[in-house]
């Protein structure tokens, strides 16, 4: 009932009524660790050691900081700023923990935008279309057009034939590209290989598309082999197809010239529309001098990239850039915003095109090379120091994600706060990534390994069909 | 070519290149004031003053920060942060001036989140359910959590039976509402009324859903007697309605129990799923007494609510919240994560949940009813002192959004970043709007108004069809 909040707002979660506050906000506190589902119905269900299953069920609640209804003396006693300034401290140091100990997403933690923090007394909006003016005036879109320039300019894409939005994140890109690709193609088929990011597939659901999941080289590229016996039993629709440029697991770049090949030459010229998912490896790959080019001047539809990945952001956010002759079939008129809308969000986070443009602005374009130089350097290393410790491991040529072995321990997997698949887990090699960070992993896992792989006890599982045979290291392929 | 960007980036805009810094980002240096689509042949035409209609067309550059490539030197003379300061600087100084004239958005520009800027230095990110913990440690689900809690409350559902997620705008919430009404009923129709938030019939296209839309009264509110006529003609379907707590223009709440009964009453009890937009007014509600009670004790599925507008918040935001039966039927695992999705936006920003969690904490339930109270107080104001000076207006019960006669000058309006539609304007009357800074709006008004209306000139158009008669003053209705 509305008229208790006031009364009986509910206290600190279940943990916290012994203890008022935790010291660590560590997410084994959070996660059972035990292999059956918690009291709440939710966890990880672990079975034979190798199919993990997220149960559904109830919502978890062990651990939250509830909102508490202010005292009616707490401005004179200032108690209640106190509790906050408490529990924002702790966070924060837990913060400084878990940012340290990261290595399994490929997100850029080191950045600086101190000169930025000025900005946050402003309710910045970027509503409706970035290259037409809404009447609100607390806007970013200056920021926001010179960061789509830069990569318009990258993906070869003139500037009066794109258009472009920072997004919210690089599902919000695929999301829009793959829509835009439906609207070109209302009865097109959507294609996309089976290591995909998810939400690709969740882009289908939404949008009411026949979806072809297609299978996968070793690498974890999309098989254009496959791919061609699919599209060859689709002969009379069209093609919207998803491209990785970097998948999330393996970090394999699909083939571009081959995959525009294969539809060309089976009867789809003029009948596709090709959305690129460039979460990570997009702003990557035009840094790397021997890297297949994606590019406008072939014939694609859209880019996606995500803003906080390699560029580093405190909140994510994404680049998405199209043509701008396929964007007039999406927009309509939002007439009280003086604007038209053609972006999936409508209000967006005028925030996150300054943290880009600062840091492109910063960094430049020789910055990052060097910068994608060092990661690729890097995660070399990282692969053959694995190899070396008869750790399975494969490197795909042109990425910075390393696939190695699940370790055994999901602590362990916790700590390193590492993205798993299966039998295999991966490390992405980030700016932020030092050799002395994946020093400390690695010997830390060599040591845990030594324990859980003990003569007699368990043995490290076969990475063949994930990684292939020559980068597995199990007791039969083990040379 | 890729390989030329580090020599050749574009320079600033094309008005800059003869002035490297325009002193003010002042909107009205980038729409052009003219009627005609501009030089890129985007721009506002205007017809017989009344129907207005944006144009599309190519991208506007008119005014953007490029990105520039750095000098070699640039690190040795600092002349390349000494440019990125002054461009900020002077940003700083125009969203000082743009948040000081604001009247049209529905946005709480009235807040200090100083404490919170500590946190900028994190790489925050909630992946996927924020009920259940991903391997990214660098996440503020427990704040997340806490916000939930406080508004299922407020709505009226219990801990263990709601799910929900703070979500990046309203628009999110509508769109994840919907979905889930879709999911529910896949062969059911949306019922919006014609004022309904854009976004709603966003939905309905990307979504592929036959969608209906239902008249409303002069007030805005949905039309019950229009509803049920649209109700009968497709009764072999189920209905998914989108109900306004507030709408964008009028901020007319529609009657959710005239809407329940108008549907259990004409054959669709157990065939219905109701989704509330309570973009703004679903946070003000709660706190006025008065008010038609927005519950999950009755029969709707959702409701979401935007965090920046009452709230305030230096980004978009919002909550959204449904039942957890529901959400089972969306979610899908992944693995990857070590977590299940079923929001629309997979990763999502993980300051905004501190944001709400801290001014939630810090103003408690009292401090949200006094604003409100004080709102409510100040658009009553608002809207007699536009009476008495013979302005149409109209203010609906338990709203802060006054509705008036469309200020006949494109750059006032602009001034004031008013929201207009066809011969209205609105201003929403938020915590930042003081007694002030609306006399300050009024004098101004009216002193214009004497001008554009003056004797033998133009007269003020008839409000009559859009605010009513009893409001319209204009010179037919005029008593």
């Amino acid at each position: 009932m509305v008229g208790s909040v006031g009364n009986g707002l509910m206290d600190l979660g279940e943990r916290e009524k012994a203890e008022p506050l935790p010291n660590e906000f560590d997410p084994k506190d959070i996660v059972d660790d035990g292999s059956l589902p918690d009291s709440n119905g939710v966890g990880t269900k672990e079975e034979n050691g190798n199919s993990r299953e997220i149960v559904l069920g109830r919502n978890v609640h062990k651990m939250c900081f509830a909102i508490k209804e202010p005292e009616a003396d707490d401005e004179v006693t200032g108690e209640r700023e106190a509790y906050m300034a408490s529990v924002l401290a702790r966070y924060r140091k837990s913060l400084i923990d878990r940012t340290k100990h990261h290595l399994g997403y490929p997100y850029n933690l080191d950045f600086d935008y101190g000169a930025l923090s000025q900005l946050q007394h402003f309710s910045i909006n970027n509503l409706g279309d970035p290259f037409i003016e809404s009447n609100y005036g607390v806007h970013s879109r200056q920021f926001e057009v010179g960061v789509l320039d830069w990569f318009a300019r990258i993906w070869e894409l003139e500037k009066n034939e794109y258009w472009g939005y920072i997004t919210n994140c690089g599902t919000e890109g695929n999301l829009h590209g793959i829509l835009v690709g439906r609207e070109v193609f209302p009865d097109g088929i959507l294609y996309a290989s089976s290591e995909s990011h998810y939400s690709v597939f969740k882009a289908a659901r939404m949008y009411r598309m026949d979806c072809v999941k297609v299978a996968t080289l070793i690498s974890g590229e999309i098989d254009c082999n496959d791919f061609k016996a699919k599209l060859l039993q689709n002969k009379n629709r069209p093609a919207v197809i998803n491209v990785n440029i970097g998948t999330t697991v393996k970090g394999a770049v699909d083939d571009l010239d081959l995959v525009i090949q294969t539809l060309e030459e089976n009867g789809f010229k003029d009948r596709f529309y090709i959305h690129c998912d460039g979460a990570l490896f997009g702003l990557m790959m035009p840094f790397v001098k021997r890297a297949p080019k994606v590019s406008f001047k072939k014939p694609i539809g859209s880019v996606s990239v995500s803003g906080h990945k390699f560029v580093g952001c405190p909140m994510p956010c994404g680049v998405q850039i199209t043509r701008m002759k396929h964007i007039n079939v999406l927009s309509s008129n939002v007439e009280y915003l003086a604007s038209r809308d053609a972006t999936i969000m409508g209000s967006r986070n005028g925030h996150a095109p300054i943290f880009l443009w600062y840091t492109l602005n910063r960094k430049g374009y020789k910055g990052f090379q060097k910068e994608v130089q060092k990661c690729l350097r890097n995660a070399h290393y990282l692969k053959d120091r694995m190899k070396e410790s008869g750790i399975g491991a494969m490197l795909n040529e042109l990425s910075s994600t390393v696939v190695f072995e699940r370790p055994k321990d999901e602590e362990f997997v916790r700590q390193w706060q590492l993205a798993c698949s299966g039998n295999i887990a991966h490390v992405v090699v980030m700016p932020s990534v030092t050799i002395e960070k994946l020093d400390s992993f690695l010997n830390e896992l060599i040591q845990k390994r030594s324990c859980w792989y003990q003569e007699g006890k368990a043995s490290p599982p076969c990475l063949a069909t994930d990684i292939g045979e020559e980068n597995c290291f199990c007791s039969m392929h083990k040379k």
